[in-house]
């Protein structure tokens, strides 16, 4: 259940050693701020020339002051950090956050300096932040140790930036947003950004879990917690382009891991992964009301045709759907509004707020009350009656009249909310009016930006869904999970049943909790909360390593865990090619074996419709290649049928990382390929293969029939599985796999181990 | 040259009709903002029942005024509204500025009352905005004539809704975004988008030209106006979405012009196409200053890395490029900063910032000074220190000294500029601290999102480029423009020589100015105005009409005009099919003419290798089919090469539309096509291909050759020049164009009448 953190967040006492008078040195910050709370645990300021800093007397050594302290805050030059590390754990520390510099970040002999003092600390039983590392602070147990000061909230922000943390501050004061614990994460020596996670998870007072990180540490183990946690993570982070991934590696020493995978990672794991500090503050105040629902159907209204079209191309921008309004609404609409009223969707009351605010309300309650309708987006001017300063020209006629009238709105939106709990997100030209505020305090989020109510809105729907099924793209309808292995067996042609080995995900033993991906499980219903999404399958126990890593020997690892393949001789001259043209039928496909990139060598010949022609085809190829070996193998028929290619690679950070799109010339072309944690359940790997760009050829086009991507699925989960298993393969790929209207067959594979 | 708009926005006197003391009333605000400069120009209230209005005596009609009057602003109930315009012609209104609604956007019967209303104003030999508008206003003739206040400034602001305006009035303040000019667009029943545009691009006064419009009337004049402006345009519009449509639909009456077309439009016409009124901000905020290049590569700057990392990335989405400095910048960096500052780029201060603020102002010289740097992005903390309000936090220490180091570094990066005027866009914290109000006065655009700097820094790159080859997708290197005819020769079958009807964009009579997209020109160098983008072609001379509108007929008119195809007779019988047969070498295509999709029908095929394939094929078809004619055609050689879809239609806003893109089996799937107006310059047409996602076929992929994209450009630019000068065709599609190795050739046509 993770590591004890309780002395880090709420030790029984306190001691700052480097505490100084000194402003320009970090630890008059730490001091002045740990000083916040003297009454609720003693805080002892140590400065090894000693006298009065910051009003007290300051001890000359940890030892000197002459009781044990639990929680010890390091802030002095390089040089003295492993001495002061020697003397909190002497003084019986349990908790240390290392501020001082000069470690992992530094180069080599830094990181040796590093790992020696992180296993001390362990060794005594303590836990360590940091180093490099710019404090902590815990709102809810007034422990202040950061030069910041945190206004208190839900949010746990977990950043390895000290400068961002700020921005993120200064950003969520306007939406009431407040923190309730802070740590700055520094080089993770010894309490990592995982053992953060999973303690935040825990930790009752935090409703969302914000994190600013470069270096993942153990990427996988980040997304299971944060697929564990129980409640929203929040993931912003750096490295997309070349640039930052170089500003990355100068930054803390730490590999930068590729934009691909943790967007995969963040997807199995329900995390909400977003690009800058302000999309950060946007999803942190769509989810720190904990309203979300499983839809994605958005009304948009407004008092103004042009903000209502603007905001619903921008709801469609961010992955919502606009639809038109059932008869049923639009008539009880026209009931509330006036004739000149829009009831479409968007819905555009066309003056009717101006004649009466609670219009306002009672739009927001007739769509909230709509079957049709999963969200509300309000957008334009709601808020200008109510503005002090409403706008530089006079502001409308009746002001005091309408600003009670829109206040009084805002109120009862509120309690129409507090009835049906769906989302409303509010885009207003006056978000500080008194009439938004009072929608904030009700817990709306209001923003000034069209294109930030509707990320919010994004990011509090369809969140059930996707804590059932992780692995959907956003915007793309979830197939129903069907049951891969009577599809993988209709298109077998090897015919071996898969055998439990080759279903390490589904087994009783494989430790997925019930309700993973790979099982059928009812949709949670409209705002029932996202608890669990257990997104991230175990890595399967590790495997007898693979003997042969040629492709017969891959092949055969394959075949044995069920994947199919048509049948196929490793002959060496042509007595045996001639024995293995009798064992089965033709047209032949002969490929050169140990041989590098052997379809660009001229390596590969399909499409040998006899013996005769097999046997010229090897002539010819032997002639030019020499190869040491050949391959004999039924020639699969193509008609109809689409490749996929399918991969496995082993990340750094990530572990195994699965890759599955359109194979064949274009493969490269398009890049049309998407990415998961491996092993990939078979659920997970149809909502990938419809999400691909290409899905309609899976589909069938110009009156080709649909193929069978269950087939392909199970067939995914089981390649994925098998690279997962054998960690001394660094990358498997099955390329292409063919996908046919019956099952699917793999012809060709090849590994490369690590 | 336009309408003479002179009466419209500096007129000697004006009228408001409908003044009036009730503030409930809209007549009110026209009238209270008209007589905010009295001593300008005569300003007359009218009100039907006299008496004082806003403290001065109101005439009673248009004629008690006894002098004539020259614009009249008419707020009047609707069914007033002609009576007030005879009055005010008869008393020799040369304006007239329509508040009144109930036209056009409340049906047919508005409509036509519109109509003739505006017909009578047009024979008076005045000019008439609106009706159902908001009014208008000039900053630099002291002409209020609108409800709201607008700051002076450079902005003419353009706009058919009226919240909208207030909304980008409020955001603008913050960045000293001012306004020359505002109108209203209401119905636009006399003077239109197009006529204002062409007089804001005459008013000197007007830097930055804002259209807010759902209804684009001419959108091909629209187009035109904005390429020959001189200025920037910047157009927010709605309906890309199909809810907006709806919207758009129900708003104005008008019908939203499809987002692809537009979307083409603006990129032919050098437009900034912008999404919401947040993104219509920071591009005006970007282009106000007039600061802008040709090129992308943009140096990134901060001192923290978190921030230089989220920034690159930003920078990147944004379709700039941030490679890494050259050495010699670099170890030019490295003299003015200190050991950890990071100088690859992003640049990291890495903390120097807060040692000696003028680092920054050293870190913008040797940036803007270094060759390979054409724009800087400076993001973080910068302004923190000069900020009063630095932060919950107690701020750095040091906090004047630093301050008044942040603003003195504020002041040198603006002498920086003026020195090297390549575009600086900073990122802060703090924008409205007091060191950033120096750079905001010293013309560097400051915002405080990440991603808003990024768009900003797009928004002026890449704008000489953009003028030169307005064709060029953004972000794409644009490829040299090649003559088209040698290439066009080189794959002709045809062999018939482009004659000059085939050319209308290169010939001295198409009116074409020089430095037109269809001849190379020197690319303007870096930082030069962006002063004509003559982008959009002007439509061909119709030719008389398509005889044969059949499939012969269509094959024809494009061979004529230069269009290379295979061999083909039409024949009707066997005798003529024979007859045809021995006029060219097999393989043979056999198609079944005059029915409805051939090709589903079974009424194509293909590889017929000899005459007796051919005659089998044709009496299949012919007892299938029964079909009046057929085509007998030579097969073309498929091999290497790469079937396009090239198709015009006619789009009822902005004429006939170019598509082109990848065809064949994919076209569907994939939609990798890219629109232009047409006629389509062969240059252009090289830009659209080489944008297409699949771009990397016709660069030949997985061994195969690379195709001749200038022969595929050339004959696009014939096929689209033919369906520009045949307004009776409303669909003519090649498909598909086969681009080979050596040149292209178009396998098959169709063509609708409209």
């Amino acid at each position: 259940m993770g590591r004890d953190l309780t002395s880090l967040f709420d030790p029984g006492s306190v001691a700052v050693v480097g505490a100084s008078d000194d402003p320009a040195k970090y630890g008059h910050a730490v001091a002045s701020q740990a000083l916040r709370a003297p009454d609720r645990r003693p805080v002892h300021l140590v400065n090894r020339r000693g006298g009065i800093v910051l009003g007290r007397t300051a001890a000359t050594s940890l030892a000197e002051i002459g009781e044990p302290v639990e929680l010890v805050v390091i802030s002095v030059p390089g040089a003295g950090f492993e001495a002061a590390v020697d003397d909190a754990l002497a003084c019986g520390a349990k908790a240390i956050v290392g501020i001082t510099a000069g470690f992992a970040e530094a180069g080599p002999a830094g990181l040796a300096r590093q790992r020696a003092v992180a296993a001390r600390v362990r060794d005594a039983g303590a836990v360590l932040v940091g180093p490099n590392c710019l404090g902590i602070a815990d709102n809810t147990t007034e422990l202040y140790l950061a030069s910041d000061r945190f206004a208190p909230g839900g949010v746990a922000l977990l950043s390895q930036s000290g400068n961002l943390a700020l921005e993120l501050q200064l950003r969520g004061a306007p939406h009431g947003l407040g923190f309730s614990r802070f740590v700055s994460l520094g080089n993770q020596a010894d309490v990592t950004l995982v053992d953060l996670v999973e303690d935040c998870a825990r930790h009752e007072a935090t409703s969302v879990i914000a994190v600013y990180a470069e270096d993942f540490g153990d990427g996988r183990a980040f997304a299971r917690a944060a697929a564990e946690a129980g409640k929203p993570v929040v993931l912003l982070t750096a490295g997309r382009g070349s640039a930052s991934a170089r500003s990355a590696q100068s930054h803390t020493g730490a590999l930068t891991t590729s934009a691909d995978v943790v967007a995969a990672a963040c997807r199995d794991a329900g995390v909400e992964l977003v690009r800058t500090p302000r999309e950060m503050t946007i999803v942190l105040a769509a989810l720190s009301g904990g309203v979300h629902t499983s839809g994605r159907r958005t009304a948009v209204f407004t008092d103004g045709g042009g903000h209502g079209a603007i905001a619903a191309d921008a709801a469609e921008d961010a992955g919502l759907d606009v639809p038109e309004l059932g008869a049923p609404t639009q008539d009880r609409l026209r009931t509330v509004l006036w004739e000149q009223s829009a009831v479409g969707n968007p819905v555009d009351l066309a003056g009717m707020g101006e004649q009466r605010p609670l219009s306002y309300a009672d739009t927001v309650a007739e769509l909230l009350a709509a079957e049709e309708v999963d969200a509300v987006l309000m957008t334009g001017y709601f808020g200008g009656y109510a503005a002090s300063d409403g706008g530089l020209g006079g502001g409308p006629a009746g002001g005091s009249v309408l600003a009670e009238g829109e206040t009084r709105a805002a109120k009862e939106i509120v309690a129409h909310l507090a009835l049906m709990s769906k989302p409303l997100v509010v885009q207003s030209m006056y978000p500080q009016s008194p009439s938004c505020r009072v929608l904030v305090e009700g817990g709306v989020p209001v923003f000034s930006a069209t294109e930030d109510a509707a990320r919010a809105l994004a990011a509090m729907t369809g969140r059930a869904a996707a804590c059932s099924s992780p692995g959907a793209p956003s915007g793309t309808p979830v197939e129903s999970p069907s049951e891969p292995s009577a599809h993988l067996l209709s298109g077998s042609e090897s015919g071996s049943p898969a055998g439990p080995s080759a279903h390490p995900l589904s087994g009783p033993a494989s430790g997925v909790p019930s309700g993973s991906p790979s099982e059928p499980s009812a949709r949670p219903s409209s705002g029932s909360p996202c608890v669990a999404s257990p997104g991230i399958a175990p890595l399967p126990v590790a495997r007898p390593p693979l003997r042969d890593p040629g492709y017969h020997g891959i092949r055969a690892l394959l075949e044995e865990a069920g994947v199919p393949f048509p049948p196929a001789r490793e002959i060496t001259d042509e007595a045996g090619l001639l024995a293995a043209a009798g064992e089965f039928e033709g047209p032949y496909v002969l490929k050169a074996l140990h041989v590098l990139h052997k379809s660009d060598a001229g390596g590969v010949a399909l499409r040998l419709a006899d013996r005769g022609a097999l046997l010229a085809a090897y002539r010819d190829m032997h002639a030019r290649l020499g190869a040491p070996s050949y391959s004999v193998e039924a020639m699969a028929d193509l008609s109809d049928g689409v490749e996929l290619i399918v991969g496995v690679n082993r990340d750094p950070r990530f572990g195994p990382v699965a890759m599955v799109g359109l194979g064949g010339v274009l493969t490269e072309t398009l890049r049309d390929v998407a990415f998961s944690l491996a092993p990939v359940p078979a659920s997970r790997a149809e909502d990938l293969l419809h999400g691909l760009r290409t899905a309609a050829l899976l589909a069938g086009v110009r009156g080709r029939p649909a193929v069978d991507v269950a087939a392909a699925a199970a067939v995914i989960e089981r390649i994925t599985a098998v690279a997962a298993a054998h960690p001394e393969i660094a990358e498997l790929e099955v390329n292409p796999l063919l996908v046919r209207p019956e099952g699917a067959l793999a012809l060709d594979a090849r590994a490369v181990l690590g």
